[in-house]
């Protein structure tokens, strides 16, 4: 039985946690850096400890001080979030070792969807659509054009340890692949420590439609409908909805079995996201699965009143799913906004510095995922997200305009955001009739 | 068509209609008095105005400055929020005659239920059972000791114009009758100008369980199912829930039917509140008809997903209700704590005064509807409910535990409040259980 989780994160997704477990009767356990001694997770778990200086390397990735915390304060399981450890396959091997729950799939499970050329093999085994692509690992620059050239220009070439759009180049044609080859798998031994690339079809102008999965231990697997993340600005969502407008009740039956079987072929346990690129004509493709809880989940909570985290905590007890397939039913209309602390005129540039007056939006409808406060400090080392604003409306009509109204009443001073970025792009013609896809940022704004 | 709003209201109900305003895109003019200039509904609306010094009387009560600011700004309608004008009839007659729109029944339907007497009349004949008492109201003492004897005590005397609390006795034995009896009468005079009293059975420790009905003008009528609001202090309601944990599904259809009766009889449109006492062996008798909208209202709009204010604006603008009773599922469980600036070990003396530091609930299941932020002074002259913490869970037991996280998270410094008083009752093993009545806070608390 759970009953002391160590929150192996930092900022709003660690409060989102701690508020679970606290309604769950688990007591919890924070973790900080010395630059987030006055964070709000520290303040609202049970504990709090100290694992090292700002540094993320030195502390929130620092995973032998969070096992000896976990250990000293008696925790019995270890929720890691999203970011920092939460898809590295050692950490949760450690934890296995330590007799600590790590509160989300296999060590092995994360292994292997980490590894994005074997993920596509399993992927194509169970018959889920994958992008058209090289078999394997490409070895050399000779087998990349020929490759290149049966698969059709424009291709990408993809570090296979890849993430975070890192070791990522876009081939538009041959003159280019040399080139592109060499610096994707440069980049990737930087950046992973393993130079391996493969190559997939470069999918133009797609939707990001990804599918929320929960399993259990028992071989029950659910999908919770699908979140559209098309809203990206260099790969970094901006702004995330369900359901998507654009996917039929069939095609949304389709990709949502695929994502259950894909879920199925790894014994897949806890939560997790198949992540879907969604071509003009409506075809789809396997792009990669999230093997941890999402920036976004609150859009499918809103949806489908299931809260994610908790049944997180009740499959890594053991617990069974507390809702089959058809208990699921998509209600309304959900958009997040992710509200950084970056300043739109100097380039998104981050942020942070000491807030002053805060007002957070309320009311109906309205759900605000933050740990800032008035008086508040955002750090300079970590990620510039501060606040997630969550709105839920009978229709998507009703969702936008509802959001425009509480970003309306979201003043914050002392550090500069994109919130009026937000509110330009929910008044943008294409985005209200649902006509964008991931290049409508880039296209729009410029940016 | 209604194009923009005068809010005749102060406060966080003030901030909701606003709220719903902007999100349909109607525009809306603010009134406020001297003491209020700062206050969060006058830097929403879009357009503020003064209507007269602190005093209610001279501002929010001053009937002919509200009519001029909304002729002067250009009003067609007028939302009266809840207490101030919005149960004065004649107020509601003179919108009509200025050609505003009164966001409400018509002046003929508050009336009538506004006379408790006549009210109890119209109930009788539609069938919808209520307290055995008086026919019609009590003239003479001499009359008032028969009808005692005929209804058996212990009885109620009550003010016919009353309303919150005041103008009432309750009458154990026949030797308190005299006294209670012309206390009664001169309190309603002093207090509603009017002496009228008529007699109740008083019922012992009941349940107060009303339901939530919606009736536009094509004579549409629906039910949005029960709050429980029997937690009470003197009266005034402290915590509200929806569904009651002591109806069968058998006693809510009843019921339910008959608010949608006593609506119908009376010819009711827009947004109302049909208010029962229900006694140990679950009969139910009709109490009053409250014609506005309620504090406890999000309790609804939470299991329902209808937007109770969104609804009273398209009545009130001539449309259908959007919903037939059908359509009307109650899911899941939501609890709705008022927010009192109330010194609890000072007799819950309100304590006004400026905001400090402040941090408001968030995250999965929170709504706040509030109209305080950090450096705002709560001016002493108005009601101390300055926030509603409202939650929603996917059972009762969800969202008590909801509750408590929430509440624990709530900050709020400068002035005291019941914060920890409602987690006291939260945590009370009666209300666990669903055990308690409307002497449930005098009981336990000997408050």
């Amino acid at each position: 039985m759970i009953r002391k989780v160590l929150i192996a994160n930092r900022g709003e997704i660690a409060v989102r946690v701690i508020r679970a477990c606290k309604e769950m009767g688990i007591k919890t356990v924070a973790i900080y850096s010395e630059a987030d001694k006055e964070a709000m997770h520290t303040q609202l778990a049970d504990e709090s400890i100290c694992v090292g200086t700002p540094k993320s390397k030195d502390s929130y990735l620092n995973e032998s001080n969070i096992i000896s915390a976990a250990v000293i304060t008696k925790c019995n399981a270890i929720h890691p979030g999203f970011g920092f450890l939460s898809e590295k396959a050692e950490f949760a091997a450690i934890c296995e070792e330590c007799n600590i729950k790590f509160i989300g799939p296999s060590s092995d499970v994360i292994n292997i969807m980490g590894n994005k050329s074997k993920a596509r093999e399993m992927m194509k085994k169970a018959g889920v659509p994958i992008v058209p692509g090289s078999e394997g690992l490409i070895k050399s620059f000779e087998e990349a054009r020929v490759e290149a050239k049966r698969i059709g220009y424009p291709v990408m070439i993809k570090a296979s340890a890849g993430g975070g759009g890192k070791g990522i180049r876009i081939v538009k044609e041959e003159s280019e692949l040399e080139n592109s080859f060499f610096t994707a798998k440069s980049e990737a031994q930087v950046n992973f420590g393993d130079d391996s690339v493969y190559m997939e079809k470069f999918i133009e102008n797609p939707r990001h439609i990804e599918f929320q999965i929960l399993a259990d231990s028992f071989g029950n697997v659910v999908h919770l409908g699908e979140r559209d993340c098309s809203v990206q600005r260099r790969n970094q969502k901006l702004l995330e909805e369900a359901p998507s407008s654009i996917l039929s009740d069939e095609l949304r039956d389709k990709m949502g079995r695929a994502a259950v079987d894909a879920a199925k072929a790894v014994g897949y346990t806890n939560a997790g996201t198949i992540e879907f690129l969604v071509d003009k004509h409506k075809n789809f493709y396997f792009m990669e699965m999230n093997t941890r809880i999402q920036v976004e989940h609150p859009v499918t909570e809103m949806v489908t009143s299931v809260d994610i985290v908790k049944e997180q905590l009740r499959i890594a007890n053991g617990g069974e799913l507390s809702i089959t397939q058809e208990d699921i039913n998509v209600k309304g209309h959900s958009i997040e906004c992710r509200i950084n602390a970056e300043n739109p005129s100097k380039n998104f540039a981050p942020s942070p510095g000491k807030i002053g007056f805060l007002n957070l939006p309320g009311g109906n409808g309205i759900r605000v995922d933050t740990a800032v406060y008035p008086g508040y400090t955002i750090p300079p080392v970590y990620d510039s997200m501060i606040a997630k604003v969550i709105v839920h409306g009978n229709n998507r009509e009703e969702a936008i305009n509802k959001m425009i109204r509480a970003l309306d009443e979201f003043v914050i001073e002392g550090v500069e955001c994109n919130i009026d970025f937000q509110i330009d792009i929910l008044n943008n013609k294409k985005f209200k009739l649902g006509i964008f896809d991931t290049s409508f940022i880039s296209t729009e704004y410029n940016l």
